[in-house]
């Protein structure tokens, strides 16, 4: 009798031991799809170096900025850009009002389903295909556009919504930033408003957080409602220097972290690195052909060459999706 | 003995109720320099109405964005823009190392100390001192000086420093609004970084919440420091318009309330109180010479016309400074 009842105030013991203990193992590893390594090791490095009250490398929480570019670094970027998969889907569909189309390039290409000769035209041919596409509408009928789209097109490798081929590992730095009082920024060459069609579902980065390119709006009145109108210009280019500018401009701060994965995102991490105290600067290396894509110097999307030799030189982070996630995309 | 115990344990009572009552009393008034009015109970019944969670009016916290105008909503704009006493300051303290200033507008009346002669020649003339005061430095000189100025330097009818001729009232709304789960953003036809240099101290507005006019940004390599250098052409003017344009572009978002106190900001307003649910539009009207300044329809600085005519007939809030404030500048 003593025995078997030692036995329940253990059995009762344990079992309210583990309760507390399950919150608490999850709170010991908020990354997971990280693998244990080099590049993990950085960033929680970084993470507890600047959050130590009283110490020299010490950040205030609003200064904690830390920016992400999109494309590639939080997201599938190939083969291509999702945002021109929602360009070419809108051509096809808006080709039945545009009978011009048929005989003028890029449009007809796109129609045929030939995207590779659609892109010959260059970034002439894409400027064409973006003002068909992403102008001449109100700034809130393209976002019920583009939310639609994004929630049910699927793509063909992954068979999944594209607003779910986001990177698990990513989600988790995230959200471990965020838990330790950072402020997450997107900086994307992307279209500043299709990126702000899923990034507060996927990311939790509300719109306000998310930086990217951009044409000109006009401000105008139907009848007595007013509305902004997209207009067929380009107004920010935000790759290269112009993240710099980007972030400057909109964050007024320059981050403590950044994120990115191809020479388009130098600038950015470059800016970043050379602030003063502890800094990361990380790169992420598409090198898993088998579980995503496997691709850098030369590459035409996402290419990574200066940025590459940057990092090295400079002794950034450097993830390598094969070796240090475990976890690609979520379950 | 009874009436003695019976004494003390009221007191002990008494005591402790005045302990729990004294910060009920405080938060029972977070307006306490808004004189009980109608444009006091229009903003506490709005914020009342947004935030009670299952009411259809409810607003989620990450949409509750309020946007507000600065000169002359947040702090004195009279008798010219703080801006351009700054940049008045810089052309006297440059002027040693530009001798032709000497003889050339408007920079030589600005040396005499004439400034209606100086901005006789109008926006030219403005845009010239800009270009010569707040460009062909990098952005982080520009900071520090702006900062500099902005603690020391003194105005003439009040005697206080400029980041000091911010209005109580309007810290007083910042606060509440904050406290009420809003996040509230600057959108001000004023320099981005002149007002992000004070902004943070004296409103509590990270630099990453103010939106303004900008000039354009270079980045380059200073043998191996990156930086930005201010560049002597306008990029963004924030005004108008472009108010409503720059709250797409950054914020995303379409604020539920808005305040301001010039036709500036009528289309911010406009904008604001188009959407839909419950919207709160509301100008400063400064009608209060003695205490501050009286001015609107026609005046130069803060011309007041299309928007006063435009709040009568949508019954936008309009505030007195006379009537409504019992305090305008902070002890």
């Amino acid at each position: 009798m003593i025995k078997q009842g030692t036995g329940r105030v253990f059995a009762a013991f344990a079992f309210v031991w583990l309760i507390a203990a399950a919150p608490l193992a999850v709170a010991q590893d908020p990354l997971p799809s990280w693998n244990n390594g080099a590049s993990k090791q950085a960033i929680v490095a970084f993470v507890a170096r600047v959050t130590k009250a009283g110490t020299p490398d010490f950040v205030p929480v609003p200064q904690r900025i830390a920016t992400f570019d999109n494309d590639g670094t939080l997201w599938v970027e190939q083969p291509i850009y999702t945002q021109f998969a929602f360009a070419f889907d809108r051509v096809k569909l808006l080709a039945a009002g545009h009978p011009e189309w048929k005989n003028t390039e890029p449009f007809a290409s796109l129609i045929d389903g030939d995207i590779e000769r659609a892109l010959a035209g260059g970034e002439e041919a894409l400027v064409q295909v973006l003002a068909a596409t992403h102008a001449g509408m109100t700034t809130e009928s393209y976002d019920r556009i583009a939310r639609e789209w994004l929630k049910t097109k699927r793509d063909a490798r992954f068979k999944r919504e594209y607003s779910k081929l986001v990177y698990q590992p990513m989600l988790e730095l995230l959200n471990y930033l965020r838990a330790n009082g950072f402020k997450t920024f997107i900086v994307s060459g992307g279209g500043v408003e299709f990126i702000r069609a899923y990034a507060e579902e996927a990311y939790g980065i509300p719109p306000e957080q998310v930086i990217g390119s951009s044409g000109r709006l006009k401000y105008q009145m139907r009848g007595d409602v007013p509305e902004l109108l997209k207009l067929p210009a380009v107004d920010v280019v935000n790759d290269k220097d112009g993240k710099v500018v980007s972030i400057q401009k909109v964050i007024g701060r320059r981050p403590i972290a950044a994120f990115g994965n191809s020479d388009g995102d130098l600038q950015m991490l470059e800016w970043t690195a050379a602030g003063k105290g502890a800094r990361l600067a990380l790169l992420v290396h598409h090198d898993d052909a088998a579980r995503e894509w496997a691709y850098d110097r030369g590459s035409k999307i996402g290419g990574l060459d200066k940025a590459l030799d940057a990092a090295i030189a400079k002794k950034w982070v450097v993830v390598s999706m094969k070796d240090d996630w475990n976890t690609i995309l979520p379950k």
